[in-house]
């Protein structure tokens, strides 16, 4: 499925829901959906974007209780309904997502993306399992539990091809760089939960850094923290919006809030011809090659 | 030529000299030698490096009159002779070379490493040309007169591998993660002199995204900012040293300055396994190729 691109619309709005997250599917999704209304009253945004593990607290121990099945799912049919009600893009951050196949259970860290018709027209998981292990400070492994994705993943809009990656993804340059020189992106949208260890280190370097290697705009869309209850994974916050000059266009602090931008793609054409690094690379001295095998979609 | 690494030296001293360059070849090779001197009675450092253009002004239309020939060099013979004296290496930022062939002059943008013998054991060509056009604010040619390198530079110590770069090379994240892959560097140096136009939105981010995404140390180095001539090209200044996790060790502001740190190689080793991203890379989607041409040198 291809949409025409019309580059006559060079402008288009953004919102990222940086909403809490507890112990408690039903209040979750009540949350989802009215942050995804006051979104629309608000600023009335063309793209709404949900952070990772928007309906299920961060951590392994919540997995497999809050999974569900894609074509069975109460959260992705939320989803579809609000998404085609409004007419609007959703990225639906990501959920733990449980595929189930003849030979064992699969679970994965899925992000799914809905048109203005409320339907499904892309799917990430995860490809890069966030393992870390800081001695006394941070230790997760996610790979103990979720699958890998294998999939690169990017869906077009009117105005322009979006690519999309989660959290940990962000940390891997070479997987934004291949959506860019495969598919020409202009914006990346990473839903995300950093925490408060990695977070105040490395959480705007790595955006603006991948939006100024790759002149896109680029969003980063985490959960709000949960202060309440200091035992569960404490997120970042900070949810923000870049420009391909990494310049921040907007941003919060780390409490629920919405964070609303206008991308100007003209942006992106005009850098391209000021700062054309991407026509400037010495590819007969490196080159990222794309390599796809038979597991592996484009 | 192999130097044996000795694992047990994980500590060493590297020296920025952020000195100001006029125009007066004579007053700079002074400036130079005495910047080496007071770094040596100050922090008696390991490395000393200086900027790009350490004898020259920043622009194309000093080159020609400022340039040498590599092996009647006044510049490099006084650099030579500082570092077998004091026995220390040097990174010997940048100078306009003239290589003389058959055919046609050609000049480079020319980074040498002095051990400490005084005798170069690298020289880089500066591979990316410093070619943008930011209408009203910056517009720079420096293809038009310079040719580009076709190498990929490092050099062995006897405490670890160190790559070299120049300035804009910086802005293509391919030329620092192949000198990680290939050649595991741990500490990357950039003689540089970004304006004071990109300098603000781009110096330390760039630095730190490096140093961030390849787990390596990395030096930037710049000249003093001229304040005294507005009418020549501004350099930012800033010079700075960032440890693996994109943590500033040191920096200063645009006047001269030198700029001290030691740096801990057991923070490499460290990182490697608290966050191994190097180690997680998905090389089944994605590679970076080393393309190696018949005029390139490895």
């Amino acid at each position: 499925m291809s949409l025409n691109i019309n580059s006559n619309i060079n402008k288009f709005k953004i919102a990222l829901c940086q909403l809490k997250v507890v112990d408690n599917k039903f209040s979750n999704l009540k949350n989802v959906e009215k942050f995804i209304n006051n979104s629309i009253q608000k600023g009335n945004p063309d793209i709404i974007v949900l952070p990772e593990f928007f309906n299920c607290p961060m951590g392994l121990s919540y997995v497999i209780k809050y999974s569900e099945e894609e074509h069975n799912s109460e959260s992705l049919n939320l989803i579809s309904s609000l998404a085609k009600k409004n007419q609007k893009y959703i990225v639906a951050g990501s959920i733990p997502i449980k595929d189930t196949n003849p030979i064992k259970k699969s679970y994965y860290n899925s992000s799914f993306i809905f048109d203005r018709k409320g339907e499904i027209i892309a799917r990430h998981n995860k490809i890069h399992l966030f393992d870390i292990d800081i001695p006394g400070k941070m230790t997760f492994k996610e790979s103990s539990l979720l699958s890998a994705g294998n999939n690169y993943t990017y869906f077009e809009t009117e105005f322009c091809k979006i690519g999309i990656g989660i959290c940990y993804d962000i940390r891997f340059p070479e997987y934004c760089q291949i959506l860019k020189k495969e598919k020409n992106i202009d914006l990346m949208i990473y839903p995300a939960a950093f925490s408060t260890t990695t977070g105040p280190m490395h959480w705007e370097l790595l955006a603006r850094s991948r939006a100024l290697d790759n002149n896109i705009h680029l969003a980063i869309c985490s959960p709000a923290r949960n202060t309440e209850n200091p035992n569960i994974y404490q997120c970042y916050g900070f949810s923000s919006i870049y420009d391909p000059f990494a310049k921040c266009l907007a941003t919060t602090s780390y409490e629920e809030d919405i964070v609303f931008a206008e991308i100007d793609l003209q942006l992106n054409r005009d850098i391209e011809s000021q700062i054309p690094t991407l026509k400037q690379k010495r590819n007969d001295l490196y080159e990222l090659k794309l390599n796809l095998s038979e597991k592996a979609k484009f």
